[in-house]
């Protein structure tokens, strides 16, 4: 069977892999009915579900793995904040993995359910993962020190991987941002404030999946969860420090995004600036103009200078020279 | 009797359900003298009191039911914030459910008091509200684990019908502001700027319900509360997820209100430059124009121009191109 | 003696009330070298001082009672912000009751102390207080259940008329926000600006004194207090819950002066707005006109429009079809 | 020895005093190698130095007294904030003094060290301070309490002067915000915004000041702390009030500041609708007058105005009728 | 081997001092091969490494060391935060040292690695640094007290320089806004206020990295650090009043910034005030005049001022006086 099948939309593949350090096993599960979730002492077994459309092949798998009601619910309703739950016989955590669309400027976010017990995991991707799918490659080809690990360490590095793709998906946001700074400093228009905002919402959006996963994290890293080995322990302590530099990316950009609406706000005000310089400068230079013509226009019957041979080109020389010492004037107030 | 008619305002109906995995009985209570609240090991006693009308008879209820002077008041005076108290034989809480009203643009809120006992639950509505109605119909017909559970599980639903009520009130003031949002970018005006100010408030108001809410459900759902099951809790945390998640949704919708007021301000602002873009426009073209037919007004002896044949039409073409050439200056400045 | 004559500014009176369910004295005493405060464990003393004119007076009393020096200055100087603190004794207590002046704007506070012991409390009034006053009248008439409680009831009583106050207060200043926000959409000034800085001042003064207070009857609520029963105790935590809408009205206030100062420059930017329009109109209006003027002004010797018999009426009709066809473009522009 | 002379800058002056209820003795101590501190389980010791000059006598002193280097180092370094350090036979104090300068609009700061242990105190002042001064007259003479409490009272009324002295600084600002206030109304120009920022940063330095200073007092008001007695806590206790006290007036000035702030922004944007206002007057009245007297000034050969003995004087009437016409329409938009 | 070559980009030294009172032996590592970290409980085991290039280096030494991987991970990339983290048999440390580069705006910041075991410190420079190399001289040329102390002196020193090289950056900034205050002043362009905000982001970026160290700097100062003896916990609360202060001051520059913002936008806004008066002046001035020079345009037949001699001098006699009775009304506007 192709793997590049598995979670085309409204299917669901379920995959069960069993390794430990010489050992490994990989099987897709067609017929739960003869399926019993076995788990072993010695070996770490991964159930991996991709894709939510056959909504009844999970609910038989919770069934008969004795999964709370309310898991179940929570796996099946794909916008649940990332959060872990401690159940009888095992722990239930949520993750989101994102993606940054960049002609929408919106983000897009997936669920990603894990239960965790005594040497199984069972993970729930909404869609076919990328990145978790590399981990299956690593396990496969034995790559790092997966396989001399337990299962605890193959929850970390799920949660590592999604980690690590927030970072990309920050770079994403980076770009638009940046793009967006030009923009600003060439031609602020009112869609370039609804940028500025849709941005805003976004990364708001996105630091609210981070305070409960840097929680979950946190809870996972204190010493003395049941289904953590202490030997891992300072590797969800490395993971904690990641989620730490991921808000603090989140906030350095909030603070861009707020500094460029001062930058929006200054540009539409250098903007009325530069047009009422215009209109100072056209009215300075010709009203006065207007006036000395205007005089010259009234029709006094004594008005001496309208006698003179070399009255008319005297009178556009002192316009000229008006008209002059106005340009000049502006220059030294750095209009032009 | 016809349910319509339960809750209009004044009068006050006072409902008794009992009911267990095989058990239901209904009753309606007309003549309290004859009635005693008589709880039963097996099955969860219900009262129900809709409509607040005939306080006198839910004195009379409080006083064969031993409940606190202070709680009856809080009863009774509906403009209660939703706490948890703890008394001697029971435990009241109280909740508020919204309505939006979008034409008015205002939140309404009733109030819903629930004594909790042993076995027993009193609730007491302001006016009958239709997701409690709903509970009764659940439990008459059998729905879901209802029936199955005890009296802990009958507060769990009602909490969480309000709850679910609050969803569907974000979702009408969503509905507003996006309405909002087109007039914004359409035609602001002032009135705009104070219907974003009255949503605000409005969400403030609906705020001001949740904090304390999240501070009664967390109560409930921590381990140890007298009259919950720890079968019930993981439904408590459940609703408790649900509380921040409404909290969640109202504080984006906050965020959308406040970068509307930079949208206003921004709106405002670039109205102003339009209106000088005009007045510079016309300044810019009228103003040298007048100036050359000033000239030619003058009424100099020797001005040669005036006396040849093609002088007229050949200002008149000087004119035209001073006009094109500023049309043309504009249109390279983007202000056409 | 006549009541009305009690707490002139400068004049002390101290008033003993003694009452227990079946039992009522009031005294007032005048000479206090015979009065020693005898406590009774069956009645319970109010000893009440209103007045704060004779200090050597207080100063008597509180040293045949025991009173702390530091506890008697913060008796004599009234600006204290409410504080509750144990010695070995007695608890005292600051309360301060509050009213606003509208056509001042201001808020004045007088303050309240409580000194409460075992079977006895003294109360210090700046001035006469009318709510207090209330209290006395109900012990004397045996309203309510206050006949029947001890002195913790007393207490609770003080400082609930003094709580209920303050809703009248937030009232008044509610009033005056809303005459304000008249005044701001018909003529906004910046008087109007003044004003509403001033009121925030007056709701940030009255929150400095809320905070401490609601720290206080949080001390008395809990559990434990010497001088409070536990029968009390709902009475307190009742208390306690009116403080925090006291507190939440509060915040309403100040988030509805904070919009009126967005609504102040928006009312600002759209006047500029107005004047500009007007600006625009005249000058787009009347340039193209006497442009026109000026054309036919100019003095060329071949200008054959100014020879035909029509040609004035014509240019007329001219002017004012421009002069209508801005008018209309302006009435498309909705300037008009 | 005259006292005036203490403490000039670069003299370091010793005084040694040492009271008891009955007893009085103070000492100058010019050769500190004959010198030893010797403490008397009787009498208080209390050891001001006053001046930072003359270091390598404080040095000699801090050796003979067992003082840690980083003490010393924080003494003698005189920008410490305010800190309350244990070290094994002494609590080390650090205490800011503050003047404010009304003519550069700073605050200027000096430090005061105090070292506390059994039966001693060493209080090492930058400069000598009056306030100081003023509790060696008050022991000599006697004053209050002062001679029958122990050295913790001593500390206390050390503490007690400086923070008195802070709300002497506190209405110095407030004199200089009024006179800003008038400013901002009568003529406000950058200058005057450049004060407002100066005086939000003085506050704020001021406030760096008090927060430690806070904690400094709310540690030796709790009990427990080796050199307080039980009896001195209550002083500490109001002391920590008048702490709070300076908060909130700081707080309520840094608030009037930022009111200042959009006094001021209000204040540019009223004169800039003032200058726009005479400008659409003067317009408004002009280009209608202008454009009619336009209209005269063509040349057409058949205008039967022109003929008209009476023309002139009425067009004349007709401009004065436009003119007039549009002052009242200004006096109805109250623009004059 | 001059000791300038070491650290040049690429290349790795390694760098071990052994120290006591009496002791003092220094080497360059070569070969790895035949190094191995002995310790000694009567010295201190310093092993300096600077430069990261030769990363095969620092990954042999770790080997041979026992450093975990992750710790040998977070020691190659140089990227991360101010952190604590303990480990079975040392403690792991990361300081960031800044560098300011005024003509770019930016903060440049290196990584500083610390292992500390029993009696041995392990650094890691990203590059050499000349703080850390000043602490190699004071203990070859024995200054002050270090050569009596153990390696927590050691690493106290360490921090200690690298702390006051903060407050070297913060002058560099300091210097930075006070050359941008003369601008703002002077000339303000959007070029300031993207340097304003360019100075906001890099002490933010400051600021993130104060946090945690303050928190580095508070878990090694109190009580019961395994590696810190109780003698120099002094020195490291010293440390963190150090970084208080820090903290303090980059707060004081952040203020800063955020009033020149005001003080951009009031710039901007009193230009635009400016050039409007220029342009209302101007109209002022020379629309009535450009109407009388019009009246007198005009061509009535009866214009009997027309015929008088001296009508031209007097009329531009009168609109002399109106020019000049316009200029003084703005001088006493204080426009001018």
């Amino acid at each position: 069977m192709n793997q590049e099948d598995i979670g085309i939309s409204g299917k669901t593949q379920i995959n069960v892999i069993q390794y430990s350090e010489k050992f490994f096993q990989e099987a897709y599960i067609e017929d739960l009915d003869e399926f019993s979730p076995v788990t072993d002492k010695m070996r770490v077994t991964w159930i991996r579900i991709t894709g939510l459309g056959e909504n009844e092949k999970i609910m038989k798998l919770a069934e008969k793995s004795n999964i709370h009601p309310l898991t179940l619910e929570d796996i099946l309703n794909v916008d649940q904040r990332p959060k872990i739950e401690e159940f009888q016989n095992y722990t239930y955590i949520v993750l989101r993995v994102f993606d940054f669309n960049p002609s929408e400027k919106e983000l897009q976010s997936q669920q990603i359910s894990i239960i965790i017990g005594e040497n199984i995991l069972i993970s729930i991707e909404e869609k076919i993962n990328e990145a978790v799918q590399r981990i299956v490659d690593w396990i496969r080809t034995s790559r790092g020190i997966i396989r001399r690990m337990g299962v605890d360490y193959l929850l970390y590095l799920i949660i590592d991987v999604v980690v690590d793709g927030y970072f990309l998906v920050l770079e994403k946001i980076e770009d638009e941002i940046e793009a967006l700074e030009d923009e600003l400093t060439m031609n602020p228009t009112s869609v370039t404030l609804q940028t500025i905002h849709k941005l805003k919402r976004q990364l708001l959006q996105f630091n609210k999946n981070m305070w409960p996963l840097r929680e979950v994290i946190g809870t996972l890293e204190r010493a003395g969860h049941r289904f953590i080995n202490n030997q891992t322990i300072p590797y969800f302590r490395d993971l904690y420090d990641h989620t730490i530099r991921v808000l603090e990316n989140v906030e350095t950009l909030q603070v861009t995004l707020s500094d460029m609406l001062d930058v929006y706000f200054s540009a539409v005000s250098n903007k009325l600036n530069e047009i009422m310089k215009v209109l100072t400068m056209i009215a300075t230079v010709f009203m006065p103009l207007t006036f000395i013509a205007g005089i010259y226009g009234m029709n006094f019957k004594y008005m001496p200078e309208l006698e003179l041979t070399w009255g008319y080109p005297a009178i556009l020389l002192v316009m000229l020279a008006v008209g002059l010492w106005m340009i000049f004037y502006f220059k030294r107030k750095k209009w032009i």
